[in-house]
């Protein structure tokens, strides 16, 4: 049984004190990795690693190709400024290859998560020779699992490490006890900036999440441009989360006059506490119209925009 | 080249009178028959061919499958009521049969074209004697034709009568010279009904039009169910035209505490003069929700609904 750490009882400076120490305990004089995705809970275990072991911490960045416009560059230069060195590397053809000919939504998550452990992050694990491997599980993971709506395995299994030979290897999970408030406050007190530890919330899956049907590169380039529009327009909003939604679906539009079976960007913008309940931004109609021409003028092949008007439950946060 | 006839220009009873008296002219005293389809040129023809010929008229109504909820018997009463009797006949069959396996927009209206003409209007026409066939043309539709933004077919061809034997048969069209806003002048003074005069727009190939991907007969009964409560709603809102589109892509949704993978329905209203332009309307958003609401509530199997925010170009009107 995890003992939970709530916000109101954290404390930041003792917290990271703590974990500092655990892992320079558990690492000793050898070496640790762990991959950063750019999001709060991978972003925190980089600071925390990182003010543990210093050099000793290898962080890898895996670009797979379903990130968001700029994203390795823009998460390597906010480290950079932080003194930790963030090594990326290139995968996008292995999870495009992967991904090549899906279109069930669970299969796309598996597909992703498979490639991303075991052949990429497993191999470079593997190669690496380090024996300790931090992760950001956080306690809403471990729930989320034990209510079976995300399906955990074996780490080791998933890194292609054999269990036989899992003598020696350590898994650290120094945010297990907290939720997202107490990562996000851990994050601030590590000298994260705010556009990193107050981030909205991205699908592990990332833009693949974010596209209904087969994802393709054609499909990865439209939804980025169209992501990156939406962000911008709505990062004032005060919103809980906010996304593009490339459909597969095809609908009659006009171009020059003639007819054109374009694609569609559903826009959903979400008012909520805590993900379990939603329900969609009241957003000026000025502004709404204004998000669709844009996308509508820069983005190739888009000839229809929506805006989510369902709450959550029965819809959900994401499409995919 | 067909002389226009501006809405400016029209005088109605003038008009009536004329077209009357060529109908009777043209027929003699033999039948002419012509389809209902409850729009509003094909209801002004109706009238015309009433006045004109009284029960040497004889119209009928198809019932294809893809109309909305109640609506042969709602077209029926209302013209029981102004004195005509509509035949009602049932085609469902032949139409879900034709639309099988169908998914592409244009090869859709096309059986949908086929079916109404060559199978079950034409074999009524044959079958019935009459040689002459009253059509709701309007000058729109001729000028589409020429813009080849609508294919026209030889009618004739259409209805598969020969060539060769269409000796003997003539096609009227009383409202060629008009457009749709002389066509609801005309409808007001033959006393049709404002809910007939005054109806939004309805596309020619029905809900078909409103469903993305193949047409079965649950997806009917979806878009139907979607229509009903979208028109009820939104019909006090001034807008020019409303619809509710069932897309073919799955959804994630949550279900008695469970992953759903489920419909989505869109909603469109329009702000438009002359549907050549079209703005979406700017709804409240508590009506938008409320919507929504009913729509997931009610219609089984929907797990989100959106609101269209494109604009016509380089949207159009209907999706399909």
């Amino acid at each position: 049984m995890i003992k939970e750490i709530t916000a109101h009882d954290l404390n930041t400076e003792k917290f990271i004190t703590e974990k500092v120490n655990e892992i320079r305990a558990a690492v000793g004089s050898g070496m640790a990795i762990n991959a950063l995705s750019g999001g709060v809970d991978s972003s925190v275990v980089t600071m925390l690693g990182h003010r543990a072991l210093g050099t000793r911490l290898r962080t890898v960045f895996i670009q797979n190709g379903l990130m968001r416009e700029g994203e390795p560059k823009r998460v390597a230069d906010i480290f950079k400024k932080l003194g930790v060195t963030v090594e990326i590397v290139d995968a996008q053809k292995e999870f495009l290859e992967a991904l090549k000919g899906i279109t069930d939504p669970e299969q796309k998550r598996e597909a992703i998560t498979q490639t991303f452990y075991k052949k990429v992050f497993g191999r470079i694990v593997r190669e690496s020779g380090a024996k300790h491997l931090l992760q950001g599980t956080i306690l809403t993971d471990v729930d989320e699992t034990v209510a079976g709506i995300k399906r955990q395995h074996n780490v080791f299994a998933q890194l292609g490490i054999d269990p036989q030979e899992t003598f020696g290897y350590q898994i650290l999970e120094p945010l297990i006890q907290l939720r997202k408030d107490g990562v996000r406050m851990t994050g601030k007190a590590l000298g994260l900036p705010e556009e990193m530890f107050n981030r909205i919330p991205f699908p592990g899956p990332a833009l693949a999440a974010r596209i209904i049907g087969e994802v393709t590169q054609e499909k990865l380039d439209i939804v980025r441009k169209a992501t990156a529009i939406v962000e911008e327009l709505l990062g004032g909003q005060g919103a809980f989360q906010y996304m593009a939604i490339l459909h597969d679906d095809r609908v009659t539009g006009m171009r020059d006059g003639k007819r054109d079976f374009g694609r569609q960007i559903e826009v959903r913008c979400w008012d909520s506490i805590d993900a379990r309940e939603a329900r969609p931004t009241k957003l000026p109609f000025e502004l709404l119209e204004t998000m669709a021409s844009i996308i509508l003028k820069k983005v190739p092949g888009v000839v229809s925009v929506t805006y989510n008007i369902a709450s959550k439950p029965p819809s959900t946060i994401e499409a995919v």
